[in-house]
């Protein structure tokens, strides 16, 4: 087995926990490649230093948020490679591990009690391609307090015309993350599905739409004037202006990611329990 | 072509409907048949009865209430015949059309404007099999203002145990239903799932949920003496006892209706404006 | 000072604790008079038999659910007697203290670190007065999963005309009971308010609605042949029928409670986390 | 009776009315004094110009947005002359007369057909004592998609902790404002009650708060590095920084608003039927 280690080393914790890593898969024979920012940090690892580029392994652990998960899911979701992801951030929506669990994690792993998940990620276009989410792309008002007037199209049909601080895409799996928080319903990962939420319509009857994951969803902005910008995963940001479009579709690339324990619900109760939900 | 008329014969306004229907496609050469309640209405047109049980006809048009589908529904889904449903009642949750657009319809359909949709039943579990849903079942309280302690499983795993006054199960078609008022979100009917929203439940951070629709789903009562009831689609109850199991899935037999225009949003933002909703 | 004891015995838990309190309290020279359901189990303390009728007391304890509250209270409100109460049921929406904190909460009330709270209570008028509501009173269809069309007016205004399941008028004090459920705000039991809310309304647009307390609200049912039940504080049933108007008002007598503490946040936050809302 | 016109001539349209309505006045033999820019566009009336500051009048027209009914009532608000808008911007959440009803609506007013509303309002301290709020003071993330921690305390007893994208502070009035996008409930004018509504809270329990207006609500940032903006009525922005406070309280000094009907409930519904709401 070959295990690639990607960190950003922002800490002296981070440091700490990663060379703990590499040692703890060492001293059990895996074979170990590390993203240059954790080689530069120990000399006596040089050897094992890697482009993230070029990476090729087995699965790729990440150390950092979900900014982290995010740039190493770009470089080797094309090898299918999956990602275990440990939050050395405050909340992370996408990272899967806590710091204490690493290692009661690591061993789980090399008892090969894990699994992949394939997660579909939304591909998002304005103009051209941009970076595809995983969780969600929020389109939200640039003004704070001011709303925007958006129209909703799935299929070329309008679903709704609304005026709101924003609205937010999600895929199943981004359902508990920032589309919980505007009301959005808590959708099973094997639902092939993205949902549609909008963050205060000034509209009472809005609501929460699932469709299908196969449609291709349109956002335009109607009103001149008020500009909006959609962040993507809350990582990447971009501008829209008065009646252009933002496209959403199901991305052609999956993300692969290691789970350790099927139990979506469990996941769920537990993270809505832990995270003061 | 032929097609088949059943009507709940209990107002002037059905029998006179019933028959111009049948003058309607009569006069345009349509081979009709009758269910035997609206040919005994009509000694003219007594040759064309036929046993519901033994209906076989291209669409079946029927002119009632929700009751009247479903009733009609569990006599014809086995030969996937279609039906076109008449809203006789006052507010219809599994009806098409309105009466007064009957005649605008039946152009369309014989114009061959009109396409077949297959809708996803919920078969529903509670010793044997009972009456499969279309919309939803509604597990309730028996007792006004007194919750039930319900424990809410899918594929085995324990989702939520709450205490609420009642919990709704929920197809896609039936998102726009009851499902609606409690809070759940409108699902595209291509998205293969079911829904499960709590009545009133009295935890703050209860959710709907949405789940597949290869999930098999369980509700269990879980406190001695308070009974409950399971509504389907508003028409059959069904008494639940402590401890008793109710298991929902995916029915064998899909159900097909006719359906005049594949605007599946326009037609959702017509319901609502227009019911007043 | 001068204690009455209430209790309703049904259990020896009840009994076991009754005679504790008795004894707690004459062991630190507290008189004390019983409700005769409870001397009639200790005959030596008959002599401290005093019809409920006839209590006179600085405060009285009881033992039981809500239920046991709102008995005691209709007969020593007049008296303007405040209630301590300790919970014997499952789950208290009128209760004060837990059982296992009984000691303590006396300890408090002996060293006069306790206030008494003056709650405003609703008057239920259906043809004549009913039984008056502490938390709220629920209008609810008879019929699970049928809706009520229901007609609301605050000073002879219609507010709103919507078919729902049910309303719930409820008092300050009562919006983190069955009201919270339903979706109404939590109301600080400082402002002069009622809360009208819907439960399940067919009507995307229904919102909660806070109305002055010196308000005249009234509910009427629009539909004939849909009868409905009006159910003051989950105890009381009354049977309401087409065109009936139920109205509610602000009682001219309020109700007095005994209260540990002044922190209505503190405890609301205590109350969602320990019964798991 | 003498009327003072206000107006923000920033077009045509504004132009022409002011004209229209100061000779209607003038015709019905109505004193007439009129804000700097509008006898700047007419020489014609330059003998009716006198300062906002010196603007003594029975009550006092003007035309404009919200921003133009803040403006106003920051100067004429201690003289207690009440304002009657009306709302040549898009979307206005404080004015009161749409441009087509200007007429039948002067003369409702000139018959004596109006009351005067008095409406609290909010007093808003960060650091020194900023604009105080008619409808609502949002706070907000500057960030758009990332979180505020917030601390939320009424009367020095700590509320609440959450992660939100914002919250909102509203007055009864304001609570068909923005506090309704965000899930707030409707409040009758009457009620002497501030709204707490959290947006897009990272916590399922969270729940609008209803607070009396007597109480002194805090917020406070928890989180280092993350600045809030302060909305008051949608016009006003003030930074905000990690463990600074803002408060807010009832404004000593009262606003008035000329009302042409006292229908709150049928004004609210006709309201949302118009906006779309």
């Amino acid at each position: 087995m070959k295990i690639g280690v990607v960190a950003k080393i922002d800490s002296n914790r981070s440091l700490k926990l990663s060379k703990e890593i590499i040692e703890f898969l060492l001293e059990r024979d895996i074979e170990v490649c590390l993203d240059s920012p954790i080689s530069a940090n120990f000399p006596e690892y040089e050897d094992l230093e890697v482009q993230l580029n070029d990476m090729d392994a087995d699965m790729v652990i990440t150390l950092g948020g979900d900014g982290t998960v995010l740039r190493t899911q770009s470089f080797i979701r094309e090898k299918k490679i999956p990602i275990l992801s440990i939050n050395m951030g405050s909340l992370g929506f996408l990272t899967e591990v806590e710091p204490e669990d690493t290692f009661k994690c690591l061993e789980e792993v090399l008892n090969n009690n894990y699994f992949i998940e394939k997660r579909t990620g939304l591909k998002v276009t304005h103009g051209g391609e941009l970076q595809s989410a995983l969780n969600e792309v929020v389109v939200m008002t640039q003004q704070p307090a001011k709303m925007l007037h958006i129209e909703i199209s799935v299929d070329e049909e309008v679903v709704e015309e609304l005026r709101a601080d924003g609205i937010i895409i999600s895929t199943s799996s981004g359902s508990t993350a920032y589309s919980m928080s505007a009301g959005g319903p808590i959708v099973d990962p094997r639902v092939g599905a993205f949902l549609i939420v909008p963050i205060c319509p000034f509209k009472l009857g809005a609501r929460p739409w699932v469709v299908s994951e196969d449609s291709v969803i349109k956002i335009k902005l109607l009103k001149k004037g008020k500009n909006a910008v959609a962040v993507i995963d809350g990582q990447y940001q971009e501008e829209l202006t008065y009646l252009e479009e933002i496209i959403f579709q199901k991305s052609e690339k999956p993300n692969y990611f290691v789970k350790l324990s099927s139990g979506f619900y469990k996941k769920v109760r537990e993270k809505l329990a832990a995270g003061g939900i």
